[in-house]
């Protein structure tokens, strides 16, 4: 990885952005690194920040001479992006994404990445509630996977660097199919970020239960919901457009599953409640025990 | 307070009995506490982490001479068990509970409380996605609220001894109407548990997504919806039983509201999407701001 990429250029430099660069550097990684953003208050911070060497504003003069080139923009971006730099991309090099959203970006991006570059798609599957130049930290894929979904097309030694450039940001990497990416990341992120955000609404719009109730009894559960309700909103809209086949089919279940206990309250069963109750308790142990949750009650949140 | 009251019988050593026991004993609060549970097994780790001075597993002999009974068991118990404990309970006593739904249990409670015994409705919102006799801690109820809804027939100086009693167990105190405060838990608390049980239940349900893989990619949003989805069973049964009426039409209100983000993607109707999510960004601010939640990224899960 160390010997073959020499330069590399960040596109977006919000938390996933931010994070790779302070994560390189973390690593040792001695590449050249720029970073490229459209506001120069963003250009000021990631300076500041240090989150890579050098900034751009001039997104086609920034690619020039990259061995890789990162999209960390939202999901919409990327197919202009790269319609704007592609006549100076170099021969050799690798385009990677980080967007959560697969099948349609490889679709749009298939056709605009010129001969000779190399196209791998991929998503660390990581982030916080924050965004912004500001966010991030050089620990943010730590232990998170980062999943890669390449294509019959996909060349095999690009897909190698990717696969060691993130095990280098401190990721465990997954080789998937982008369909089937989709539709886990529609039941692991995006129906919960999409019924969250919901949630949120619903409780932000109600004629008998006022707002300043909802933010002062909020301990009671709600307030689990808005960490992930305060996402960028730019990317999660995007997340939804793209991959709304899938966001759709999984919310079709959500709902069909929601009815179901809705039902059981109207008809006061009893036992389907608590039996439905303890049988999604196991979850969390899972989860704990495969070290992607904290085992700290209440995430930490409570000191005991 | 402490004057007037010198026995307490706690009904109940789950997370909340437990807790109280552990915060009475860390305000300096002498009266006698006696824990009463079904199971020896309880009582026997309640004795262990001093969780109360004496146990007793006999319930009718536990509340003799007792000045405040408090009913900290799944709401479907409480009327049988002030049946049974009735001709038991002196005059001048005060029974309070710690029940998340509140209009059903003073309607249920209100006939079978004897003459001369008070009975203040009560509700500490505080909690963890842990229950049983070892999950109780002295800090639970510090800066969280506790409602308490008494009725035109409730005792001024009785309510005035439980305001003083959770005061003293570090909660700040709201009075609030039983009906107003039922619909305002629902969206705060039981809502958000339904969703959060629902979607874990989805998950688990999935025929073309492992559970291997939602437990995988749980970070991706998934894992916050687990810690209240591994609440406890048979006292979240009870409160959409006891709840129902609201809990369904703040459901109601809920489903309304994603059917509306369902056709927004339907439609790929992007500044809607996108103007949804930024509104909701500002409660969790709100919502620290009001000493309700951490102000650590990630739940503090993440460290920087």
């Amino acid at each position: 990885m160390k010997h073959s990429i020499k330069k590399i250029t960040i596109i977006g430099l919000g938390l996933i952005g931010g994070s790779i660069g302070l994560a390189l550097k973390r690593a040792g990684n001695t590449a050249q690194l720029i970073g490229v953003a459209r506001s120069q208050k963003t250009l000021d911070i990631a300076l500041e920040r240090n989150l890579v060497e050098r900034v751009e504003i001039d997104i086609v003069k920034s690619v020039e001479d990259a061995d890789l080139v990162i999209l960390a923009t939202p999901l919409s971006s990327f197919k202009k992006i790269i319609l704007e730099v592609s006549h100076n991309l170099k021969p050799g090099c690798i385009v990677t994404d980080t967007g959560s959203s697969k099948l349609k970006v490889i679709e749009e991006l298939s056709n605009v990445i010129p001969m000779g570059v190399s196209f791998i798609p991929g998503h660390p599957i990581a982030g916080t509630e924050l965004s912004g130049p500001e966010a991030g930290f050089a620990e943010l894929f730590d232990d998170r996977w980062c999943v890669l979904t390449p294509t019959e097309d996909t060349n095999k030694d690009a897909l190698n660097s990717i696969r060691l450039f993130w095990e280098e940001l401190g990721s465990k990497v997954e080789i998937m199919n982008p369909e089937h990416h989709d539709r886990v990341l529609a039941i692991t992120s995006h129906i919960p970020h999409l019924i969250a955000y919901n949630i949120v609404g619903t409780a932000n719009d109600l004629a008998n239960v006022t707002n300043k109730e909802v933010v002062k009894y909020s301990a009671g559960g709600f307030r689990d919901f808005t960490r992930i309700a305060a996402s960028d909103p730019k990317m999660w809209r995007d997340i939804f457009l793209y991959n709304d086949e899938a966001v759709l089919e999984m919310l079709s279940f959500f709902s069909k599953d929601l009815m179901k206990l809705k039902k059981a309250i109207e008809e006061k069963d009893s036992d389907l409640l608590q039996t439905f109750f303890e049988n999604t308790r196991e979850v969390r142990k899972n989860i704990i025990d495969a070290g992607q949750e904290v085992s700290d009650i209440d995430f930490g949140r409570l000191k005991k």
